[in-house]
């Protein structure tokens, strides 16, 4: 049973350790990690239980006119310390976290160019994260990085569940296979994207999930990306070693950096049971506590969108097919003849509040409401939005007013069609637009080529784009929902106003195709790692064309499946994602997302298998209820769980929201059973899950009257 | 004698033309343009009194993944017009501009794309000007420009004054040369320059002034560059033909349009009286009317700066040796030790503060006052400066309360380094700054290669920024004086905020191995055509190491010609550039500087030669006095004019500051007399000036009382 324990507030703890050895072990034990100088080139290796996890890996940086740095050094130092704390984090799985860990710094100096760097190692009981630290001296003082060489030999021919490197997209659906099969499938995993750029044939993103035939899970992945380049990982398939490959700028280049300066942290999170992977806080515990003092403002949020209408194609982002281009500030909009499909009419967003106020929704995020998406995309625009100007249909005030007295906070959209430059222009406007007129969170959008033009999505340049635009919002008191860019690293921990992230395949894809029906049992493990996913589950009506005929795609999911997403998939920010009118068909399967929590007291992980399964209970904050997800991949499985979470003196009754006995994500994905069971900390359950399938269940303590009647599990 | 009358006030006329000829006549009848379909082809010629400026020309673009837009055409339509207004700039040569043409515009379309643009043409007195406009349609809604074809094809092998084509600098001296001798002269012209890339061995810039063998003067540039990128010429040097060379972005493009676009007015200003070329307001005219409603705080400004000393290494911008880097925000620098020769002090400052209140000047410029100097430049540096922050020695509030109580106003420095995107992030809070501590007038600078890295100074992207920050200066009313910025266009007719720009090799060059003598005769033809230049003159000590022993630098001017730029180099931001203890040894010429106007009534351009010499006369706004300054090139000469411009009715005291006989640039250059002779409008002047020499006259209204015993001329 993995679970994270309350855990007694220990004082924040830094132990020098009296010893000069260049060997650490994890505070359990567990885990080892020895560093060796090899002939003047820094190496490290990992082993847990006994196991290799990492072979000797080299360490180092090339750099750009300038003699490289990945040989010729001396140790001139070795510290050791022990650090021990835990931290209240604003929002998450839990409500505290422990963070404790042996350190070890090594200070190298490179003897032909006296130029230094400081490697420094952290090893936790859930992995290890190391950084390279530049200090500031004459010889190092501007430089350029060429690459950075950091390797993760790997002991064999592991299983991968990959997606293709990539400097503008993530949203791929992941493949299984081999690291010796990546070359010969990644033709086929570089699928369509409305901004791409692979790089190589066995280049793979972060954070990759691995499992070795000795059954040991290792996550490969970065914490506290700030002001550097995203990491990729290149495969030497010949000797599985990973290489780090960071993503360029325009020029080729990867990096300027200055001395003091440190890289993220490289992490390799590992386990013999996959549920300590979901339930490590590593990457969290590598960035640094949050730098905003008054968080109170940033709340955990559901909400709604007009947003599924346009993902599908039956209503349009757009307002009129009269303008070939729109020029901002000149076209005028009041003249021009409505298209008849514009999702963010005041009529439709009236509806949605409407039904958002009923089902009591903390918010609804409208798309398409300000002008400029005649033109948005394709077109390599530099003033493609103002992010201030409404449509003439969507009366701004009016609709402002109306969801105030329904007691629904409206969520602002900035999509920025990656013209970067642009957004910063309009940033200070637009945010003070949304506190004018009461909206607290951003929902912003990077579709499409980078505007610098040839600059990638997760170059250095454009990852300080992301965090500019992230505290500037915290200086507004605005929580962000990127999407697009770059993908979570532990930031969350600095800046919890950054609420959530897409950087992943996420459901949209569902109305562009289809996701792999396992999708989501990979997506826990990789994407997550970093932080949370705004994956807008939810999807009651599978079949798209039932939306807009001319769209044949299918939702791969069952309905039991996309419930069991709030509770899997965690986020602070949870959508509920299809229309009203679909919801009104299954109001019984939609009182789940109305019950389900959005911020966590305690999280258990009762079962785990990347691409398979996983099943999390999780306990609300502020109440005693728990609520349970199971995702299930394709072959049909009985999930087995019990509920030795529960409170031993208390007796609740649980909602099973499950798969019907016929579901299947294809040909029945509507067929669910619900029913109530009285539970107790003895209960066990035995619940069969479709392909594509999973349940859900909501439990709530009872009173003796309550229960009566009612059978027990 | 070519002046610039008073004219009485205009009505605006816009008079329809009943012709559908393809041929137009100036105003005056002297200038003649023809266009012709040729074959599909686009073309246009140009002739004055019958002799050829512009041999038939091609005209189109080529596109980028899109059909070449320059063949194929049809004419739609021809329209013909006379416009005819007098407009009152906020400041000026002259304090009445006669904007007077007769236009034609023609609608091509391009049959096989079924694509339109409408070439329009604007013919003064003075010159041509030329444009490309795309109507809004669907077959070219967004494009990218691969080339503009436009060529400027000239009737011989003329005398060119001509700097390197270069996508970064404009800092080159002239080169006088035959078209046929560009190629071989070029490498030579492409002198060290802290940020540069030519492109083409017959690669040249505009403004380009021109000299045929059969006497007509020819000035090729353009007007209104906003949000495209900046021409060049490249020379077809075997038929002396010019052809538009844009200026790339990163990535080789040279425009993102969309339609309703038009390019920058391309411009011909031609006469056979060099004179009329001064006296030209094509430029200005060409570009739209004040988009600043209230210019009651747009003032010119006669200052000095902390900033000489700085460019000779008499002192420092940065304040301590101690950083090989420096980190805003975490590098301390109150534990730094400063390096003693620091410039921006407080104490410094203070004695500057006290010379310029004493002698009268409005404004004084202090650089290096904030920290980040110490790493500034070379580093591509993104964060390179805040705008904020004073260093140590630097008492922002002190000096500002002094400035203050002494009448003298603090002139901003934002030098960005060329860190584009840095400066655009602090903007706001920088010009904010600038009004909270009452800087009304900024000097920006853009030194060092462009970040976003790859960038170049002119492409379209940059050329936006720099208009960016411009209308942002406006809105908080502020002056910009931008350095190494692109070339003025006559946007100060539309922003007169733009009160000047450098975007051209200036005075500081004296201090880093000289300027040519003759720089300042060419100047005026070339890059002054578009806007005022901050030259920066009145520099006395011409032998650099007696401020730094380590700079054997020699400004190649006499002190009289130091005089007349203040009269020859129309700007209403004039530097007297000198240290005060420089001022101090030559009271008597220093008094020239402070008497002389800053705004006009009236100018006339007495004399002048490109390369050789410029006699100017200009009438002091709200005064009755003229000023007149002449700069001469290398060989010795004799200046003769006449003052026939002063008031029949009245009596002049005129003070002549003109080179002694043995004056010289290199050998005597602070040989001077002055002498007071007594002047009216029939008086006559015979005045030697000496190589790199030239003179300089107040001329101040008398009474009967104050002339006697005074020599008449």
């Amino acid at each position: 049973m993995i679970h994270k324990r309350i855990l007694p507030i220990l004082i924040f703890l830094f132990i020098p350790i009296l010893t000069w050895g260049k060997t650490i072990k994890s505070p359990n034990g567990l885990l080892q990690m020895e560093f060796e100088l090899n002939q003047g080139v820094p190496t490290y290796m990992l082993s847990y239980k006994g196991k290799p996890v990492i072979l000797p890996s080299k360490l180092g940086l090339e750099l750009k006119n300038n003699p490289s740095f990945s040989d010729g050094f001396e140790i001139l130092e070795v510290n050791h310390q022990e650090f021990d704390e835990i931290w209240t984090p604003v929002w998450g799985e839990e409500s505290q976290i422990r963070n404790h860990y042996h350190e070890m710094s090594v200070s190298l100096n490179q003897v032909s160019t006296d130029r230094r760097v400081v490697i420094r190692f952290r090893l936790f009981d859930d992995g290890l994260g190391f950084r390279y630290e530049f200090p500031l001296q004459t010889n190092l003082a501007h430089f350029v990085v060429k690459e950075e060489l950091t390797q993760f030999a790997m002991s064999g021919d592991h299983t991968a569940f990959w997606i293709a490197g990539d400097y503008d997209t993530q949203e791929y659906d992941y493949t299984e296979s081999k690291l010796s099969e990546i070359r010969g499938l990644m033709e086929k995993a570089v699928t369509a994207n409305l901004s791409q750029k692979p790089f190589s044939p066995t280049g793979v993103q972060t954070s990759l999930m691995l499992k070795s035939a000795d059954g040991l899970y290792i996550n490969l992945h970065e914490a506290a990306l700030i002001d550097y380049a995203t990491m990729h990982l290149n495969l030497d398939d010949k000797n599985f070693i990973f290489q780090s490959w960071l993503t360029p700028d325009v020029n080729g280049d990867k990096g300027y950096l200055q001395t003091p300066f440190h890289t993220p942290w490289r992490t390799v999170i590992v386990s013999d049971d996959a549920r300590e992977i979901l339930a490590s806080r590593l990457t969290y515990n590598l960035n640094e506590p949050s730098k905003i003092e008054d968080t109170s403002w940033i709340k955990p949020m559901k909400y709604m969108g007009v947003w599924w209408e346009m993902i599908t194609g039956k209503s349009s982002w757009h307002y009129t097919d009269d303008f070939a281009a729109v020029t901002l500030g000149k076209t005028d909009f009041s003249m021009a003849k409505p298209n008849g499909k514009h999702g963010a009419t005041t009529e439709n967003v009236k509806k949605y509040i409407d039904f958002a106020s009923k089902h009591d929704f903390d918010g609804l995020l409208v798309e398409g409401w300000n002008i400029g998406w005649e033109d948005w995309f394709g077109n390599s625009k530099d003033y493609v939005f103002d992010f201030l100007t409404p449509y003439p249909d969507f009366d701004l005030n009016g609709i402002r007013d109306y969801a105030n007295s329904k007691g629904v906070e409206m969520v602002m959209h900035h999509e920025t069609s990656s013209s970067v430059r642009n957004y910063e222009r309009h940033l200070d406007q637009a945010y003070q637009f949304m506190k004018d007129n009461g909206y607290n969170a951003v929902k912003s959008g990077y579709v499409g080529n980078i505007l610098p033009r040839g600059e990638n999505h997760y170059s250095q340049w454009i990852v300080n784009h992301y965090q500019y635009a992230l505290e500037k919002a915290a200086d507004y008191k605005i929580m962000v929902n990127a999407h697009e860019a770059v993908r979570p690293t532990g930031i969350a921990r600095t800046w919890p106003n950054l609420i959530a992230n897409e950087s992943a395949r996420g459901t949209e894809y569902q109305a562009f195709g289809g996701n792999k029906p396992n999708h989501v049992t990979v997506l826990p493990f990789t994407r997550l790692i970093g932080g949370p996913m705004d994956y807008t589950p939810g999807i009651f009506e599978m079949d798209i064309s039932k939306l807009n005929p001319e769209n044949d795609s299918w939702v791969n999911s069952t309905i039991a499946n996309q419930l069991a997403l709030y509770v899997t998939m965690y986020s602070p920010l949870q959508m509920a994602a299809d229309l009203p009118e679909n919801y009104e068909k299954f109001p019984d399967a939609f009182q789940f997302i109305k019950d389900v929590g959005i911020d966590w007291e305690e999280s258990r992980y009762l079962e785990a298998e990347p691409g398979y399964y996983i099943t999390i209970a999780r306990k609300e904050k502020g109440s005693n209820n728990w609520f349970v997800g199971n995702v299930n991949g394709i072959p049909i499985r009985t999930s087995t769980i019990n509920f030795d979470f529960l409170d031993p003196d208390k007796t609740y009754i649980a909602t099973i929201y499950a798969d019907a006995k016929d579901a299947h994500y294809r040909n029945n994905p509507q067929a669910y059973a619900i029913r109530k069971v009285v539970v107790t900390k003895k209960s066990k359950l035995s619940q069969l899950t479709a392909p594509g399938g999973g349940y859900a269940i909501s439990i709530k303590e009872a009173g003796k009257e309550e229960v009566k009647g009612i059978k027990k599990l």
